[in-house]
């Protein structure tokens, strides 16, 4: 199995960051606008993504834990076949005014060009997150950074 | 062994990112503005971060393929103990108007902090890469974005 692994710093409290992994405002403010669904332990959330207006997909994850200030972990339970049964988790701690973010996309089967994307989509969102909690704003989909013809 | 996979789309033809990857004075606009040593087949290529004037390290890379306008592989000789053997490859392919780079740093031997850190830096100097190619101006280090408290 091969995982997508970042590390983030955010000039916050690990509680403030948890907020925005943990919450489903915090969710659509980072990562994207349409994000539906129950945000709580065993919930359901929908994350929907659209570009030109046009819905393209998205991904269905159930929340396995939340740890507060800690530990977030979904498992994919909906989206395109590469991503059913894969794992996501953020895990924080706190070293002096930053808040760290270790981030896995864990249980990919293949290293497809599929996988390569969703890495560099999966940084600039990381960074879209660390922009929220500095600065209020963040840069989820529909608005986010478009990298390639993939978007 | 692990990899780190990347994956952009850059508005141009493979010719002129290939320039970027193959040469000196390419690498040196997208990645670290202290590029020296020869970027030949078989050359070594010394590359140095500083962070506020001060130098805080750097690699030592082989070329050992150039295929024009398709793949650059590098082997990593010097550097911090976890760089050292890995290696790094650029495949370029030609979709539309959009030059794809496909990017591995390849044999890690463990999913260690600092991977996670490189992997993140590594989708930042890409978009810097994105960015030089189809503007004219990357954002090499020392003015690279700063994603942590290791910068």
């Amino acid at each position: 199995m091969l995982d997508i692994l970042h590390r983030v710093g955010i000039k916050a409290s690990s509680d403030e960051v948890y907020k925005a992994l943990a919450t489903r405002d915090g969710l659509a403010a980072w990562w994207t606008t349409n994000t539906q669904g129950d945000s709580k332990l065993g919930g359901v959330i929908k994350f929907r993504f659209s570009v030109d207006g046009r819905e393209i997909g998205g991904f269905d994850t159930k929340v396995l834990e939340l740890r507060p200030a800690e530990r977030v972990l979904w498992q994919v339970i909906e989206g395109p076949p590469e991503w059913i049964g894969t794992k996501v988790s953020f895990d924080l701690k706190q070293e002096g005014e930053f808040s760290i973010v270790l981030f896995k996309h864990a249980g990919w089967k293949e290293p497809v060009e599929f996988m390569h994307h969703c890495s560099t989509k999966w940084a600039t969102f990381l960074l879209s997150l660390k922009q929220l909690v500095e600065t209020g704003k963040g840069a989820p989909s529909p608005g986010d950074l478009q990298i390639s013809n993939w978007h």
